[in-house]
């Protein structure tokens, strides 16, 4: 999939809405940071359980952007092409996604 | 609770689990910037939706591995000492810890 | 939403799908009594644990059915009518499901 | 495992507990009834797939209280009893549970 569509054919997130990801993917990076070091200072495991929980969390944020995104602006064209293969190569990729996320 | 118990009472991991919890988050931080990589070239939403759920699952096999250590060590230990009251905060943790994670 | 749409607009599931849907249901009330048997014998709780997740498991074939569904009939009847309105209206629900299930 | 240990050695759940999810159960029950009722009715799905979000978090109600009454009573009693390798076995089950739930 990833070879076939490298990029997008719409234009994707806007410059407001990648900054804001960009920022928040950010912030986990030095989330996860934060882990190492408590591992690194034998830190108690619930307390580093609990921060890989809000890990998770702000990772659903990025991903409810991303997938909001991808309904404004990906369905809507394949949709709208009236392209029926392509409408459905683009319901299947969503109800995969949906199983991966709601397992 | 990280204020009263910012260490471990008990030993924690021993130095191989540490280095292998280390690794993992290590490769975990790649690929948060491999993320924000696909972000900026702006890379097909699927896919990156695609690549967070694998992170979603990397810290999933970090949390197993910090839950067996506080088994084996932290629950053993309070049970173990006959404190109740210590029994009950750390059962109390647990089922926390298991309402975060399951939902 | 359900008062104002109680119904399918569209065809909803075939006979087909929703026979199986049906049956698939008919099967998660008896995995649902099962488990009221078991508590009543005091049957192990991690036993009925593993039930209780067989339960999600199932319920979340049919919601992936049910999903599927949607996106073929009322996302493409909305976003081929080319309502804007209605279009964000259906891509608010489909991103409040993902919340929803992918928490 | 559920050949082996088919009842509880302790107790189990007490009888307002017992009580308390056998209710809870009974109302999921009805609420998968509910469902078959919605497909049978041509019930507009999105509508059917927030029930069912509902259900998945009755179920996860029973199982915190389940969780609960196992560690108070099986896993107290199998760490208190100085056994080893029965030890092991509980904490490797609810390893398992933690892995079934948090997926």
């Amino acid at each position: 999939m990833s070879t076939k569509r490298p990029h997008h054919a719409s234009r994707g997130l806007d410059e407001q809405e990648r900054q804001q990801v960009t920022n928040r993917l950010k912030r986990i990076e030095g989330q996860v940071r934060g882990i190492q070091r408590m591992v690194g200072e034998n830190r108690y495991c619930v307390d580093i359980l609990t921060q890989i929980s809000a890990i998770h969390e702000s990772l659903r944020k990025v991903s409810e952007t991303l997938l909001r995104e991808h309904l404004d602006h990906c369905v809507t064209s394949a949709v709208g092409s009236g392209d029926h293969r392509e409408t459905q190569r683009i319901y299947d990729e969503l109800a995969d996604l949906f199983n991966k996320y709601a397992r």
